[in-house]
């Protein structure tokens, strides 16, 4: 594991770190936060995951998290999207491929040799950021868009494993959305009941663990309607007993101007269950 | 002049213009950002230049300075760092030309036609700002790097103009320094006489308002020693009488991670000098 950048922020330090991952059989790069209190004692974990397109650099260059993890004592850790390099698959749309991991283990070739996000961010990563940082194993989760997916999904397909859970313009419902659905048939072939294994509205059905979901959606995102639908979450939160703070933001978009306006709630929500 | 950008930002709206500049004689795009207030009433302006190799976008996207504007009722203006296009003088490196205006008015071919950045800044900008948005005429000025050297200079040599500035990580002495005196021969000749408008330590010798100079400075900023010279900043302050509050950051680099640490600093002086 290389250190490859290093910046002092808001008392406490903006690493990216380089390693060459088991699970993802390529090299792979992750943000992490260090706030000020970890000079001190072990602080716990925010897991960050971001939507297509991005890397590790989205979340720490633009939402600002770090001033509320530097207020909480919150180490975050922010991955990237997908495996990445020459040797991986990869497609010409921005929605399939690298920047587009969708946080699960692909069945499929070409996908199904490097692929495997949900393994990475479930089990390596936690293990390598434990045995490495002064982190406890208190872990919350959370993250945007397709990242959204992928914290909701995850925790709820690991019970126990996370203090709390957020997402900020999740797709709640991949099976039954373009995204979703495009994505699901490459990794994982034409068997849609193969496909709600990773479907945070079919998870809720059966969760074992009623972990309080907390949700912003911006009102003026372009993907409201056709791609993230999170009334299709409410309804099934509500029908199957899952608490679930909504926030409908009137206005906001699916940018990270929206994030940052709102993260330091999301920070104070995780800070309260990882305290 | 055409919007080009429109996004929810702390209760506020984080827009993005773009028009033909009659000063710099091309298209030229800045942010703006509108805090609730407006809604109501007027608001100030504080004005944010960007370094080298910047636009428009790098503070509004990496500073999160929206989140005090809007708690204090601040319209931020960034403009971009030079003009731009395929009709404009050009330079391979970085620290010239295109991204590199240094803020002031070019005197030699070939960039004389276009590079106008001091009467950008200081006329047009404001001149359309106040006639366009719901903005009072009273103004602060900040920036980092060559836009702390352009902060610093034009709010120097218009007194009344501002009621407040501030920088991080100026370039206080072009005139001594490798990035000013490459810039300053290409822009205004080989004569060093006419480089001393636009040094922020010659100005201080000659200034005829006493306004404050807050700086915040990174001791870890790789371009401390060779570039930026903070202490012959001091050094003028001391032997003029000229206010300073410099800030030394143990551990700080040049980077928008600094930036965004103490941001919320520099919002607060320029509010209450605003009020």
């Amino acid at each position: 594991m290389e250190r490859v950048e290093h910046h002092a922020s808001f008392g406490g330090w903006q690493d990216v770190y380089q390693h060459d991952s088991i699970s993802l059989g390529c090299s792979m790069r992750f943000g992490v936060y260090l706030p000020p209190q970890v000079e001190d004692v072990k602080a716990p974990v925010l897991y960050w995951l971001s939507g297509l397109t991005c890397t590790e650099q989205n979340f720490i260059t633009k939402a600002s998290a770090q001033r509320f993890a530097a207020e909480h004592g919150i180490i975050l850790v922010a991955p990237d999207t997908s495996p990445r390099g020459e040797g991986v698959a990869d497609d010409e749309a921005y929605d399939l491929g690298q920047g587009a991991g969708f946080y699960l283990n692909a069945s499929q070739a070409p996908w199904s040799s490097h692929f495997k996000m949900y393994d990475y961010v479930v089990d390596e990563l936690p293990a390598l950021i434990e045995s490495s940082f002064p982190a406890t194993d208190r872990r919350s989760i959370s993250g945007h868009s397709m990242g959204g997916h992928g914290a909701l999904t995850i925790a709820l397909k690991n019970p126990g494993r996370y203090k709390s859970v957020s997402a900020f313009s999740p797709i709640v419902a991949p099976t039954q959305v373009p995204w979703g659905k495009k994505a699901f048939t490459a990794y994982l072939g034409n068997d849609p009941e193969n496909w709600k294994q990773y479907d945070t509205v079919e998870l809720i059905k059966t969760a074992q663990e009623r972990l309080p979901i907390l949700v912003d959606q911006g009102g003026d995102d372009e993907f409201l309607a056709v791609q993230l639908r999170p009334n299709l979450l409410k309804a099934a939160c509500d029908e199957h007993g899952h608490p679930l703070t909504l926030n409908q933001r009137p206005g906001y978009d699916h940018s990270y101007y929206f994030i940052e306006s709102f993260i330091g709630n999301h920070l104070a929500h995780h800070a309260e269950a990882l305290s």
